[in-house]
């Protein structure tokens, strides 16, 4: 059948996208990226961005991923409820042209007051299973605007939660009264080590970020120390509601790496022991073993 | 002496400026507000708008406190340290013209790893307790873009902590992704009470704000509660850390009115008994007395 003979993969964000050329047996031969995300592209864009996307990479059925199904995507792919694995992503893949064109659908869970959504990080979750990066039962951190907190039980995702850590660090660095100690980047150091160590302890973030600004105004600290500081404030705060609830047990974080090495480095300082797995290799196993379930 | 004749105030902020004529006696007789805050009049531009104040009120003395001096201000008037009274700060006036022009200096606390800072609320506060609208000794929340918790003891400002709630509510609303949520106005509803009990028994904001988006996604809340709930949940969270420490005390909230009876509801479904006090009058009262110490 034509998915067996190759299709393009494309992981299609808010803010940029990626895709791959996939050719018979799950290579990936070609690639290409830009920042054609779906607010760029924009509702009506989407012919056009489809069609510039197949002559860059080829004229094949195509497989995609993330926030193109969103309500503000391409066209909406209904989230599939946890527990969700691959065989439930194929099943309900969105068809926007019969057999050409498919989303993948995100996932969502929902447990009396708790509701949580996610569209992207599941391919690379389930792929890593798939292709054995991740064992079945896993406790996965994913690095990003939004990080996500996912419990794999016997291959299938049965419960996530999101931190909104990535995007509250932007919004300080391009918006707040900490705008201009945030522009350098942050680095593992004995500041983010420090940052770390108080916001596993904390549950006062809203005032120990004020205090990141005081202690510079009155030269307690030195203002070159604050990004890597905040930077390890809010992935200690992150850490210690994602992680709470499995105080033993490995970690897995997966997702770009320049991300989850901050995060295992955190993790580490936490004394917990983290394993990074690339998302991208996660998310190329993940088209790889879905487009197989294709009927 | 001249001040004894009157003199002009001004509560001059970081995005707008209100400056009150004050007849012999402490009486205000005159005022004037606009947008002229000190980042719109930027460091070369304080001798047009002091001059355009002076046009619009009267050729008087001048007692200005707040942002205008900071060091993005026009003078900057160092920070008197904690334990911090009218005497303290009038001792520490920075003159920008001798006997005719004066920024009062704002407040630092510092202790061990803690570090704040506040510029203008002193004036509230140590002109109620001075005008007997607040005891010697309180425990006095100051909401606003940044919302201070202050400990007053014998009359003087002994401690306190910044909560930047206000900042972080206006960054969501403004560039989040949930700003299309909290574009209607917080009001003291069901939705703001559900948000005010989440935040005051959770230490998990970062994962709570990200549900009320899956909640609204999943049909599990309606949209039109998010920014209610929001603001709730952010209030709750906040009195969580600033009245933590005194479980039984009556809190003074002082500030602005559309703002202290938010503050005050929430502190009244957490059980707590809160007064609230117009920040406009306690800072009157504090250009009184502390021109009265003006030698």
């Amino acid at each position: 059948m034509r998915w067996a003979e190759g299709f393009i993969a494309v992981d299609w964000g808010t803010t940029n996208r990626r895709g791959y050329l996939i050719a018979d047996g799950g290579r990936m031969t070609d690639e290409m990226e830009d920042d054609r995300g779906i607010l760029a592209v924009g509702r009506e864009g989407f012919d056009r961005a489809v069609a510039d996307l197949k002559g860059r990479l080829g004229d094949r059925p195509l497989l995609m991923a993330g926030m193109v199904g969103s309500n503000r995507g391409w066209v909406e792919a209904p989230y599939v409820p946890c527990p969700a694995g691959l065989p439930e992503l194929a099943a309900n893949l969105k068809w926007v042209v019969r057999d050409r064109i498919a989303i993948v659908p995100g996932v969502s869970y929902s447990d009396g007051d708790a509701a949580d959504v996610m569209r992207g990080e599941e391919m690379q979750i389930l792929g890593a299973f798939a292709e054995g990066m991740v064992a079945a039962d896993a406790l996965i951190c994913h690095p990003g605007t939004h990080n996500k907190w996912i419990r794999l039980e016997d291959g299938r995702i049965t419960a996530f939660r999101t931190v909104m850590t990535g995007e509250l660090f932007n919004l300080l660095r391009e918006h707040s009264i900490l705008a201009d100690l945030l522009s350098a980047p942050a680095e593992v150091d004995d500041a983010f080590e420090a940052g770390v160590r108080k916001g596993l302890e904390s549950d006062e973030l809203m005032a120990e970020l004020f205090s990141v600004r005081a202690r510079v105004l009155l030269g307690k600290a030195p203002r070159e120390s604050a990004a890597s500081y905040t930077s390890g404030l809010l992935i200690g705060t992150d850490i210690r509601i994602g992680a709470r609830a499995a105080p033993q047990e490995e970690i897995v974080v997966m997702g770009r790496p320049e991300l989850t090495s901050l995060f295992a480095a955190a993790l580490r300082i936490g004394g917990r022991t983290a394993r990074e797995v690339d998302g991208e290799e996660a998310f190329l196993a993940g088209v790889k073993h879905l487009s197989e379930l294709i009927q």
